[in-house]
């Protein structure tokens, strides 16, 4: 048994006009800057920001009206939880959602709005989901798997049927891959409905959860990743026969290439994409010529990123490609240098948007001292410019920051 | 003479497939907060990020080719320039864009790459578009109006026709207004094909000039505004005219209120909107009582700000709703201090981001010292909490940030 074209479309005649019909949009920046012709998938547009709540409702209307009342259980800190929460809500069905006791507050706080009862529980997602299956038996609750059940894979696979009834001319599909729901559902569907289609699956560098299981590897690596929404370690079993049979390959995406595609997804398109929903577009970009096709959907799978994380994301990248800059400039301590500096700055055009003086703690004589100033700037030209103008004005300066000077001819 | 549905009409079967068609979008999240019906027609995933692109289409098809040999001009800082620079290539026309000389450099640039002759001149709209006049004379070159022209009114009127195609319940619509050309398109193309239908325009309280000019008020205000795509001081005579006769209401927006709906836009719907086309939320949510519909379409005319700006308004909107505090601690300035600090902030799980250790400027006895604590946190009742087991635990303790500490119930 597994899933069918069919039970896909089932599945979307049962969501339809529950959950958002999101849009493929034609990206024209990126399309000209990878030269391809590039559509974007806007589940981060979806009712709770990801496309789990398709899935979810799936699962959801399926369970008995028994089952029903006495309730549902999920485990995940994350959109899963808010999937299930949102419909279970919808429905009148009561939900338990299990968190690993580390969950970032904001994350327990939204699926707490939408009226679940959170648990958190356990140090790891393996002890929590232990907890959440000895619960689930306990309170006769009906667990709701985030990606290794059938109806969560048509749920799933509903992406498909709408990117290629928007723009059936799409020949290649780049979907991220966690457990592997989204992209086994999406697979199905796709390459039921047009055989030539190729899909890609992308994982975390740190995840390659599916990549190494694809080759009867057992899981390795593990950490910290921008892409916490498919930092999975063990890839389902029937996600996993499905991602073998119909997709093309399983690319690897580094922690640089999720941060700068989160950037370019701001930056070029105007949308908030988290580290997993622009897994994707960081695929493009590192593996260009992996991916063959002429017209690729990039499945944007969703948009909840901490809003600190992205606010650094944005900053890094201006400090990068400098925009910002930060000299640390040797003075005399001397009444009138702090003027003399922050003209010969001025004189190139340089905005100074921070400025610290500190004398005791630094490496040089006594009657100097330094100065670090935080400038915005053009780009790493300007910041070259900025620093050959103080040091000739006499006043040796240093850039601390890391913006690639090598990139400034 | 005045623009009609057929010019729309015209205008839409001339720009299809030059421009993206953008989606129309329901908003579950903001449906919920707001308790109405909303729509997003998403012009800032329009090419070059906002709906500029269509007008300046229409214009720059509707020149004939002696005039298209001799080049076009136009006076821009933003969005406009864009717009005209990115059909001019692609049609092989030159242009020719000036822009004030305090233009921030990355507008420069990205109308630069769009293959425009980018002049800096006067130091304000009027004196360079005073320039742009008399270049246009002296070069023959066709000056491209922002707004106040029929093909640009009739190129940005085609919004309309899509979002009621894509929506035919859209009972409101509503729609920023800098010089009037994208309201006056939209009411005539709206109000043509469903007469009932309401529109509203919203413009900064820094420029109110429309709302002035309806009442035979002239232009007050000026300054900086987030909304600086519609920081207009002069609309146009035909804009005005069809603004008059079709829109029901100009409503005004405070520099908060944008401020708030460009973060709402990230934080509830995953998208980036530039202050301008943030604009018909933050109406939305200050007028909530004013706009009567049940369906309501919101025009995010574009997306264009600056990452820098986008960065510093998420950082500010965490530090008003309590998820980041900065406290001044009293410490005696002893070995082990530090660690008693940042045990307490820990036990009740705040997170430290950022500590600033002075002694020499603060208004405290001598072997005291103050400690500046940036600390991530869940909410203002947690600021406060903290503030007071710090206080509580020896540490007498201010907060210094701005949070919202009267909301924390």
């Amino acid at each position: 048994m597994t899933v069918t074209l069919d039970d896909i479309r089932a599945a979307a005649a049962l969501i339809e006009g529950a959950v958002v019909r999101t849009p493929s949009v034609y990206s024209d920046a990126l399309s000209q800057a990878l030269g391809v012709d590039i559509v974007l998938k806007l589940e981060n547009l979806q009712a709770t920001g990801s496309f789990k709540t398709r899935g979810a409702l799936v699962k959801l209307q399926s369970i008995s009206k028994a089952e029903a009342r006495s309730g549902v259980i999920a485990m995940s800190a994350g959109n899963h939880a808010q999937g299930v929460a949102y419909h279970a809500q919808k429905l009148g069905i009561r939900a338990t959602i299990v968190m690993p006791r580390n969950t970032p507050f904001g994350k327990v706080e939204h699926t707490e709005k939408l009226g679940a009862r959170v648990m958190l529980k356990g140090e790891s997602m393996a002890e929590a989901t232990r907890f959440a299956k000895e619960l689930a038996e306990k309170e006769k609750l009906n667990f709701v798997h985030p990606y290794d059940d059938d109806r969560i894979i048509a749920g799933q696979g509903t992406i498909a049927l709408e990117m290629l009834a928007d723009d059936p001319d799409l020949d290649t599909l780049v979907v991220p891959i966690g457990g592997g729901g989204l992209i086994s559902g999406i697979a199905v569907a796709a390459r039921a409905l047009k055989p030539g289609v190729r899909i890609f699956g992308v994982e975390a560098e740190l995840y390659p959860s599916m990549h190494r299981a694809l080759r009867g590897l057992k899981f390795a690596g593990g950490g910290q990743t921008l892409a916490d929404g498919i930092a999975v370690k063990t890839p389902g079993r029937r996600t996993r026969a499905i991602v073998k049979r119909l997709v093309e390959k399983v690319l690897l995406v580094g922690e640089p290439d999720l941060e700068n595609a989160v950037q370019m997804m701001v930056a070029v398109e105007n949308l908030v994409a988290e580290g997993a929903g622009a897994a994707p577009l960081a695929a493009l970009v590192r593996h260009r010529k992996q991916i063959p096709g002429r017209r690729v959907g990039l499945v944007i799978s969703g948009g909840n990123i901490d809003r600190r994380l992205l606010a650094t994301i944005l900053m890094r990248s201006l400090v990068r490609e400098g925009r910002v800059a930060r000299f640390r400039v040797e003075i005399q301590d001397t009444p009138g240098t702090l003027a003399k500096v922050g003209r010969l700055i001025g004189e190139k055009d340089g905005n100074i948007i921070e400025i610290d003086h500190h004398r005791l703690f630094y490496d040089v004589p006594v009657k100097m001292a330094e100065l670090d100033v935080v400038v915005e700037t053009r780009n790493a030209a300007h910041v070259s410019e900025i620093v050959t103008h103080l040091t000739e004005g006499g006043f040796p300066t240093r850039l601390l920051s890391s913006t690639a000077l090598e990139n400034a001819d």
